[in-house]
């Protein structure tokens, strides 16, 4: 550890030194992302057309595939400054236990009550929401971070918020929904009978779970039929990545004061929010040929869309009210098994990590949720915080690494996005803990019948 | 807000600006806390007699007096590094939202896994134990913080941990218990069948909720008659004190950076471990003449012992096995209603604090809890942290506090201490949601009831 003097266990910023402007990492790609297209014309969406169902500004920020900076507005940095930046923090314990040659960063997102890197989007969200002077706006939620990040910033501009959270978690997170609660906002398990689509869906598939696809139907149709109110969205989207950017910027500063070169950077990737954010600037340079890094995306073996699925146009939700997006997808239909705990269970995958993916800019590999588990609970007991089950997913990956290192011999400095905190997920810990934890991987043909039913585009 | 540029929302020390040595309050008292008394022999405990219970430096530091300054092991200072320090926050959002021209900090101890400074202590206990060779450590824990910071502390060196945990917490947090579990502890509700006091207990009042006092006998018991175990306890002790000086010599160190002198300390008070903590060199600059604080603890209606408890010599432990402490206390058989919410559920009181509220040096009040969710909640939506509900006793009267500011236009410096996130503690903000949370103050009779029963000692 001759290292200790020189480097702290965590890197701050200070203040001054804070991101002043987010990253559009599509300004800094040849092929763009494919754009949003209507699915009753085939045709690229509109921005008026999308301004039924998202912010005016953020409408903007989504299809803008050109402006490399956006500043910040004062009154998110303001709220940015309440809870960033978070550290970088270098895992020396971890380095020691796995008697690795390798060093191991990772930026956590955990320090805030909502728990994970969702409030850096959320904030934006809500701050664009109040300017346009909206009443409230709608969401869904799976694992919860998202309605939980989203009812804070609601709260802090003064505005109303309606969640849907999928029904599984709503069951299993009794707490989420209560600090939700706490901040003002209203919850409603999904599928739910408020909505159209809701009780469809629940006519054909009585009994069932949820899905994340089938809350952002819900919230979709709440939000454009409620006078005053827009639908926002916590992953996926274009306006998501750019506002995650903060991640990677403060990591790419807090890297750079060290002169700290990264080798790998790992982060787990569902819809992909965190680690667009996390991976920007440095894509940015490896697009720019400018520095070259090993980016992994970590994805769960029972969601796997990166690794199993089609890159395809297909719907954003389950009830077929979006636009439809061109990402890999394991189609709209797909719901992962009951027993997958956590996050990550969109379908889908952001069109722009899709289109980097497709054009080999980084890796993705899937994990199994028990091997997580044991990743988190070593972690937990290695760097003393609980990490959430979607965070595990990238501690797995990173553990693995610095274990071939350990082999090689090499030195390689790995940085992996520890995007929250597990304090909310202890029915899945509860499980791992009495042994009762399983994994579950779809088979060819349950992948193959869904993507099957992918919309016909030109 | 004209001192945005100056102050920035966080004072995070620099690594080496951590403190390297605990603060021992007593050095500077003149009148020195009355020493632990054997309940046999009405003599003052000797570090032989206490070494059965205690680890062997632990009952060093719990006797001196004298020594004014602890160097902090490498090991332990390492272990801080991880989660500390811990930020001192600028309230500005609080002081706009309230309109004062009060200057409101808070030490927010919060930011790891276990939630609260119970860690502090924890993990230099834990150092102590296994410097000592020894096996394992039992305790008690009431809502939880100090089990969970004791299970993390013992993972991280190796050592069993065996938790009595008081039954209506047990209940009502499994999740805490999960946590403790995921740390390798093994956690058993309060009182159990375990141990001669628990069944004696049982005997007595079937169907109790437990207390801290209960819990607190069976751990000491399995301590005593376990090779190779020792009993540990996260409050009340002057050890505890010692180490959680850690706080206050940072929130000095942090205030000393920018030339701030508070006016008001303000601090949750259970047992004192973070009262002590915090005032630690305030309260030493103010016995030694050197500066001048208002310093206020707050303590719920429901458990008062600074308010209307006996400043009398009473065992710590409500199975009476335990060594006699002087202290505020409301007889070591009582029992807070069970419709009380979160931790500050013991008896007694810190025999070093109880000296100095005796001796003039600090004032108490107590707040009923509705109140105290009502600026839980505030704060939560203001500040974006959810706090403990302990910790929200000390939000309640920094906001009273802030708010007689805005009455008199005093431009006061409030720091208090914010001890921990609410994340464990949903079930009572799910009863505040509810609407249907009530207090409960205990009467007179009650008071004097369970005051009688105090042992009597020369």
């Amino acid at each position: 550890m001759e290292e200790k003097n020189r480097i702290p266990y965590k890197i701050y910023l200070e203040e001054n030194e804070m991101p002043k402007a987010w990253y559009n990492l599509r300004a800094d790609m040849k092929e763009k992302p494919a754009p949003l297209l209507n699915p009753a014309t085939g045709k690229p969406m509109t921005a008026e057309e999308l301004s039924v169902v998202f912010c005016d500004e953020l409408i903007k920020q989504e299809l803008d595939n050109d402006t490399r900076y956006y500043e910040i507005p004062q009154e998110i940095r303001d709220f940015y400054k309440m809870y960033r930046p978070s550290p970088l923090v270098r895992a020396y314990c971890l380095e020691e236990k796995l008697q690795t040659p390798a060093k191991i960063y990772y930026k956590f997102e955990g320090n805030n009550t909502s728990g994970s890197h969702k409030l850096n989007s959320a904030i934006a969200q809500a701050y664009y929401a109040k300017k346009q002077g909206l009443k409230g706006v709608t969401t869904e939620t799976g694992a919860g971070q998202w309605g939980t990040a989203l009812s804070m910033a609601c709260a802090y501009f003064g505005l109303e918020c309606k969640v849907f959270m999928v029904k599984i978690s709503y069951e299993q997170k009794p707490f989420r929904r209560e600090v939700m609660r706490t901040y003002g906002a209203d919850v409603t398990p999904s599928p739910s009978m408020e909505t159209n689509v809701g009780r469809k869906i629940l006519a054909e598939h009585p009994g069932t779970t949820g899905s994340l696809g089938c809350a952002i139907s819900e919230a979709v149709e709440v939000a454009v039929s409620s006078e005053g109110y827009r639908y926002v969205l916590g992953s996926v989207l274009n306006q998501v990545l750019l506002h995650q950017s903060v991640i990677g910027l403060e990591t790419k500063a807090a890297l750079d004061k060290y002169g700290i070169h990264p080798d790998i950077i790992i982060g787990c990737a569902g819809g992909g929010s965190n680690l667009g954010g996390l991976i920007a600037p440095f894509m940015g340079e490896k697009l720019r040929g400018e520095a070259d890094y090993r980016i992994i995306a970590v994805e769960p073996a029972s969601c796997p869309s990166f690794t199993r699925g089609t890159f395809a146009y297909d719907f954003c939700d389950t009830g077929m009210i979006c636009p439809l997006a061109k990402m890999y997808t394991l189609g709209s239909g797909f719901i992962p098994s009951p027993n997958h705990a956590g996050g990550l269970r969109f379908h889908g995958m952001s069109s722009t990590l899709s289109q980097l993916y497709h054009d080999g800019y980084m890796e993705a590999t899937s994990v199994e949720q028990t091997s997580v588990f044991d990743a988190a609970e070593f972690f937990a007991r290695t760097e003393g915080i609980l990490p959430a089950p979607e965070s595990a997913h990238a501690i797995r990956v990173a553990l693995d690494e610095a274990l071939k290192c350990k082999e090689t011999g090499e030195e390689k400095t790995i940085v992996f996005g520890l995007t929250g905190t597990g304090y909310f997920d202890l029915k899945a810990y509860e499980a791992y803990n009495d042994g009762r934890m399983v994994d579950y991987i779809p088979t060819d043909e349950e992948i193959a019948a869904s993507v099957a039913k992918l919309p016909k585009v030109e």
